[in-house]
C-alpha cells in the first residue's frame, strides 16, 4: 500500500464528516469526469450523494457560473449550506479538493464566498520515464507507467538492465489513479508520460499497439481533469514511418504526422499534444534539413491544430561539444541566441518551454533572459522537481523558495502601465494564445512506497502544484499546508520543526555545495556529491575557471562573454555591475579575486569557508531536530527521513571538505576562524 | 579470418621450405602434444614428416637430452641437418617455433648449437574475461572464451548488456587454437581463463556442467604446452557449495575444495590451479574469519597439492575506502604491510602474485618493495599487457621498455656473493619451490579481427612472452623481431619507422600524461584521457596533492608516509634523498615546490610544460612517419594504425592542454618559451 502523501483518507473523511452531497452537472453533461467526481465523494469520502439538492449541505454545481477560467471554482457558505460551483466538472473536482483542504487546514469561512482561479493555464508535470522502467534523473525507484509488474530497482537510468520490451507497460492502474488524484488535488492539469529523450522503441508509443495502453492511462488522468502528452522523436517519420526524410517542410512528413495525430485523437479525444526535444544533446531535429526550430514546431502544431492539441518545444538547446579552452564561448547564451530571433514565428498552438535559468536547474541561477526577451510567443517556464542537482532526494531540499523567486523575478519588461512584469504576468503579456502558457516541471515520483524516496520530497510535488495555481502563496504557507496535511498526527511543535527544516533546506544545500552561483561543481557521475573539477575541462560549457588568484565566470558585456547583454537594460545593469550584482550570483556573472569583498564585508574566500562550515553544521542540527520527532509522527516517515539525514550528513561533509580544501589549496588563504581545513 | 599477428603462415612456410622433418618422441610417449607438434609441421608448415630420421633434415628429438628445464631446447646444425632436442614434447614445440623465428630473422647458424632455456618457470597470461562476454579492462572487443557466437561489442565491462547465461561459452575453438599457438610460439605456458573478480555465475566455472566446457578449452591449450588456471571465488563453499562458512581452517571447507580439485583434475589432468583475489576491492576472503592470507592460500594449496597444482594468491590488497584527508595514509604501503609478515608461511605450491609497482600499473612506478622484501616465498611479478592506464590500445604504447626496467631493477638484496639481485634472479633466490616463480600479465586480446584493437599493441603480447623467456633481450631487439615477423612485406626503412615509433611510444605517452611519476591524473570513467582531480578527493588512495605552491606525495621516512622505509637501505636511501631520487619518480616520492630544479636544470613546472608540449608533438610526428608507410605495408594494418593515431592525437592534446592549464592555474608560472597555455 503506497503512502497517502498529503491525501490521507481518514483526514479527508474527517473533513467531510456529517456532509451530504449533491452533484449537479447536467448543464455540462454526464461524463467520465462527473462519474469520477461522484466516486471521490462516495468511495473516498464515504459520504452519500442525494439527487435532490435541497437535501444536501454540500452542493456541487457546474455550468451556472461563468468564470473566465473553466478551471476556476467558487466556494460559498451560508446557513450551514456550502455551494461549490464552476463552469465545468473539472472545476468542481478542484473545488472539492480545495474545499477539503480548507476544511482540514481550518480556513473555511462559515459564511461567505471565495473564488479560486489558477494563475497559469498550463500546469504540467513532465515524466522522464523510459520504457524499460528506468527514470532519467529519477531517485524514487522505477517508473509508475513503464517496467515490469512488481519490479522496482534504483539502477542508473543509463545502465538499466535490459528488459523485455514487448510489453513496456507496468499496468499498475491503481498507482496511476492515485497519482492522478494527487495531481488533481493540487491543480495539475497536464502530464507527459515519457522522457523527452525518446530512444529506441519509445518512439513507438504514438502508434499501435502501445497507443492503446497509453489511452488506458490517459483515460484515468482525464477523469481527474489531467490531459496526457507524449514526447515524440523528431525522426519518427524515418524511424517508424518508413519515410526517407523527417524534413518538417516536406508534405509527406507533414501528412504522416497529421495521420499520427488523427489516430491518437481517435483513441484519446482530450489528448494534450506533443513534447519535443530537438537538436539538443544529440537528439534529431530540423537543423538536419536546414530548417528552424519554428519550422519544426509548426509542423507538429499543424498536425495537432484540428484536434485542439498543443506542441511544446523545448528551448534547452546548446552546443554540448564546447571547447573549454575558448573563454569567449558561453553556454548560458545559448537559449536566447537560438530562439530570440524566432520570436513571433511560432504557431498559435505551439509553446516554447524555457528552463527557468540559462544553464540547467542549478541551485542558483538568474532568470533565463528568454523570459523577458520574447514578445509574441507562448512560453512555458520549466522547473525540475526531481532533485537532479539538488541532492537526489537523499538530501532534504524544499525547492519552492527558489522556484518562487523565479516566478517573482523581474523580467526587465514593463506592462502597459509601465510597471515591471514578473515572470507570471509576463507569460500572459507575450502570449499568442493566453490559454497556452504556464509552467512545467520534471516530476519526482517513482515506485517507492512513499513515491518520492525522501518523505519530505513530497513537499516539492505538492508545492509545485500549489505554486502553479496560486503564485501569491509564500513558500512558508505552502510548507505549512503540506506539513499539516501530511502529518495530521503531529502536534504544533512537531509541525513547526518540520516546517523549519523545510524552510531552510534549500539555502542549506546551497551553502555546502557550489558557492555564489558558480554552479556545476558536481560529481559528473550522476550529479550527486562534489566534483569540483569534474566539468572544468569537459565539453558541456559549465566551468568555474578557478585559479590561484580568483574564481568565477566573466559574463559581462564589458570584459566577458556579453551574456548580461541578453537582458533588458534594467536587469543587465544590475548584473553587469560588480557593485549591484547580488552576491549569491557573483561568480555566475563575474570572475573575481578571492579577496573580493562581498556586500556583508566578508571576502569571497572567507565566505566559501563560512558557508561550507555552516551548511554542514545545519545538517547536524536537522538531525538533532528530527530526532525530537520520534514517536510524535508516523514511524515510517520518521525512519525514512532519519536515514536520509544520515546520508545527507555524509554528503554535506564531503562537500564542505572538498570545497574548502580545493579553494585553500588554490588560494593559500587560511580560515579566519582557524577551523579545520585539510591540506 | 582473424589477423595472423606474428605468425604469418606464408612466412612460416617460406622458412620451412625444402625441409623434411622427423619427430622422435617415443621416449616421452605419444600424446596430444606430439600430435599437435606433427600437426603444426604437416598442416601449418605444409612439410612432410618421415618415419626414418636419417631421411629428415630437421629432426625433432625428445627425451635424449637432460636439460635442467623440461622446457629448454637446443638447436644443433651440422652439414645441412638440424636437430631440435629437448626433454619433453613441449620443449620441442618451443624449439620448433624458436627455429622458425630464427630462420625468418636470419639468425640461424649454419653450423653450431644453441641452447635456449626459459628465464622464468611460470610465464602466464591472466584473462579478465567475464562470462557475459565482456572483458574487464579489455579494449579489443569481447572475450575469446565467453559470450555469444558471432557477437563483438565494446561496451564498458561494468555496463555490459545482460546476457543469456545458460551457456557462457563462445565456442569458437578455432580462435582458441590460434591463440594457444601464439602463446606457445613466444613461450607462454600458463593461462587463466576468467577474471579475478569472480562474480555471479562465474563462480560456477569450477563445477559441472561448465567445467566440461573449460576442459575443452584446456585440452587445446594443453596440446600447445599451456596449462589452464581458473580464478575462483573465495566464498564459493557458501555460494555454490551449500556450506555455512568459507573459513579456510574449517575441515568441511577444506574437504569441499579438495573435492572440487579432484573433480577438476579428473577432467583436466594438467590443470594449472587457481588464481585468487581475496579481501581486495570488495572480494571475499579469509579476513571474515580472522584468518590470514597465508591461511587462505594454504587451504587451496592443500587441495591442489595431490595433483601437482598451484594456487596463485594476489597481493593486490589495500584499503579502497581511504580518507583523502589523512595524509599519513598511503596505499603504496599496502602490499608490503599486508604480506611482509607472512613471509615463509605460504605452502610450497602457493605463489604470491605481486604487481610490479606498489600502486596499480601506472606509467611510472618504482618496483614494489615486496620484491626485495620477502625471503622465503614463491613470487610472481604481475604486469598488465592490456593498456588500462597506457592508452587503451588507442594510443600506441609499446610497454616492453617499462617492463624490462622492472625486471632489471635492483631489488636491494644481494646474492650469496654480495652482488645486487635484479628482480628475475631474486625470484629464484627467495623461492620455496624454484619451479613456482615467474611472471604473469593481464592479456590484451579480444574478438577484434586483429586481436588487440591496435595492430601495434600485438607487440606487447609478443614482447611480454619473449621477455618471460629471455630477460636479456632488449626492448629494441624484441621490437625488431616483432616488426620483422609481423610486417614481412615491409622494406628495411619501413621497419625502421615502425620500430622507431614503438621504441619511443612508452616515453611519449608518459610525457603527455601524468608527470614525474605522480600517477593517477586519469579520467575516472574507464582510465582513458585526463582527469587531473578525478581521484584527488576519492577513496582510492591515489592523490597528487597539488596546491598553489607545489605537487607530489611525500613518501619519505623523514617527513612523509614512511613508504621508502619498506625498501632495503640501499634502495631506500636513493628514493629518500631528493638529490638521488630519479627525476622520473620525483613526485612519487616527494612533495616539492614548482620551482624545484631537476637534475637537468629545468624547474618542475617548466618540465611539466616542456614534456607535455613534446609529448603531443611526438604524436604529430608519429602520424607523419606513419603516413610514409602507405602502400608499403599491409593496408588493413596501415589503416588501423592511422585511425588510432588520429584518436591518439586528440587524446594527447587533451592531456597536454588540461595538464598545462591545471598547473598554470595552480602555479601562476608562465611557460618560459611562451607557448600557448590556455587560461
Amino acid at each position: 500500500m503506497a503512502d497517502a502523501m498529503w491525501l490521507s483518507e481518514s483526514v479527508a473523511r474527517r473533513a467531510a464528516s456529517g456532509c451530504t452531497f449533491s452533484v449537479d452537472v447536467d448543464r455540462v453533461g454526464e461524463d467520465a469526469r462527473s462519474l469520477r467526481l461522484r466516486d471521490e465523494i462516495v468511495r473516498r469520502l464515504g459520504r452519500p450523494i442525494v439527487s435532490e439538492a435541497g437535501r444536501a449541505n454540500v452542493r456541487l454545481v457546474a455550468g451556472v457560473t461563468s468564470f473566465d477560467s473553466d478551471e476556476a471554482f467558487s466556494i460559498e457558505s451560508h446557513d450551514g449550506v456550502t455551494v461549490i460551483a464552476g463552469n465545468t466538472t473539472a472545476a468542481l473536482m478542484y473545488g472539492l479538493y480545495g474545499w477539503l483542504r480548507r476544511r482540514t487546514l481550518g480556513g473555511t469561512p462559515t459564511d461567505g464566498r471565495i473564488v479560486s482561479a489558477p494563475d497559469q493555464p498550463i500546469r504540467m508535470i513532465d515524466h522522464w520515464d523510459q520504457i524499460d522502467g528506468s527514470v532519467e534523473r529519477g531517485y524514487a525507484g522505477e517508473s509508475i507507467f513503464f517496467g515490469r509488474p512488481g519490479s522496482n530497482v534504483h539502477a542508473e537510468f543509463t545502465g538499466f538492465p535490459q528488459r523485455d520490451e514487448t510489453d513496456a507497460f507496468r499496468g499498475d492502474m491503481d498507482r496511476v489513479e492515485a497519482y492522478a488524484r494527487f495531481l488533481a488535488s493540487v491543480g495539475i492539469n497536464a502530464v507527459c508520460l515519457n522522457n523527452v529523450n525518446v530512444r529506441g522503441l519509445a518512439t513507438n508509443l504514438i502508434a499501435d499497439p502501445w497507443l492503446g495502453r497509453v489511452a488506458g492511462i490517459a483515460r484515468v488522468f482525464s477523469s481527474f481533469g489531467v490531459s496526457t502528452f507524449l514526447s515524440v522523436n523528431f525522426a519518427a517519420p524515418m524511424r517508424i514511418g518508413g519515410l526517407g526524410t523527417s524534413d518538417p517542410l516536406d508534405p509527406a512528413v507533414r501528412a504522416w504526422w497529421a495521420g499520427v495525430a488523427d489516430r491518437i485523437y481517435e483513441r484519446i479525444p482530450d489528448f494534450g499534444g506533443f513534447v519535443v526535444k530537438a537538436d539538443s544533446e544529440g537528439e534529431p531535429g530540423p537543423f538536419a534539413y536546414g530548417r528552424t526550430h519554428a519550422d519544426g514546431a509548426n509542423m507538429f502544431a499543424e498536425a495537432l491544430a484540428p484536434h485542439g492539441g498543443t506542441v511544446i518545444w523545448r528551448a534547452f538547446v546548446y552546443n554540448c561539444r564546447q571547447d573549454w579552452r575558448d573563454r569567449t564561448l558561453d553556454r548560458a547564451r545559448a537559449a536566447y541566441d537560438h530562439f530570440r530571433e524566432l520570436d513571433g514565428r511560432f504557431a498559435k498552438n505551439a509553446v516554447l518551454q524555457v528552463k527557468f535559468g540559462p544553464i540547467d536547474f542549478q541551485t542558483r541561477e538568474p532568470l533565463s533572459p528568454l523570459i523577458g526577451g520574447m514578445s509574441r510567443t507562448n512560453l512555458i517556464v520549466e522547473f525540475e522537481i526531481t532533485a537532479e542537482y539538488l541532492g537526489h532526494q537523499i538530501d532534504v531540499n524544499y525547492a519552492v523558495p527558489q522556484w518562487l523567486s523565479m516566478i517573482h523575478a523581474d523580467t526587465g519588461r514593463d506592462d502597459a502601465d509601465g510597471r515591471p512584469l514578473e515572470t507570471a504576468d509576463y507569460l500572459r503579456d507575450v502570449a499568442v494564445d493566453p490559454s497556452r502558457v504556464g509552467y512545467a516541471a520534471v516530476g519526482n515520483v517513482g515506485m517507492d512506497d512513499n513515491w518520492t524516496g525522501h518523505k519530505l520530497a513530497q513537499s516539492n510535488l505538492y508545492g509545485y502544484g500549489r505554486m502553479c495555481w496560486d503564485g501569491s502563496l509564500s513558500a512558508g504557507e505552502i510548507a505549512r499546508e503540506w506539513t499539516r496535511l501530511t502529518f495530521p498526527e503531529a502536534d504544533g511543535d512537531a509541525r513547526a520543526t518540520i516546517e523549519r527544516i523545510l524552510g531552510t533546506s534549500n539555502a542549506t544545500y546551497e551553502r555546502y555545495t557550489a558557492p555564489l552561483g558558480v554552479g556545476f561543481m558536481v560529481n559528473r557521475n550522476g550529479h550527486y556529491g562534489p566534483g569540483v573539477n569534474d566539468y572544468e575541462y569537459d565539453r558541456w560549457g559549465t566551468y568555474h575557471y578557478a585559479d590561484r588568484d580568483g574564481v568565477g565566470v566573466d559574463r559581462t558585456v564589458a570584459t566577458g562573454t556579453g551574456y548580461t547583454g541578453q537582458y533588458s537594460p534594467r536587469v543587465a545593469a544590475t548584473y553587469e555591475n560588480l557593485a549591484t550584482c547580488p552576491d549569491e550570483l557573483l561568480l555566475f556573472f563575474h570572475h573575481v579575486p578571492y579577496s573580493h569583498v562581498l556586500h556583508d564585508g566578508t571576502s569571497v574566500i572567507q565566505h566559501i569557508y563560512d558557508t561550507h562550515f555552516a551548511g554542514a553544521a545545519a545538517v547536524d542540527d536537522y538531525i538533532a531536530q528530527w530526532e525530537t520527532l520520534a514517536g510524535r509522527i508516523d514511524d515510517t516517515a520518521y525512519e525514512n527521513v532519519r536515514e536520509r539525514l544520515q546520508r545527507q550528513r555524509e554528503n554535506a561533509i564531503a562537500w564542505r571538505d572538498q570545497i574548502n580544501t580545493y579553494f585553500h589549496r588554490m588560494s593559500g588563504v587560511d580560515d579566519a576562524h582557524g577551523r579545520v581545513i585539510h591540506r
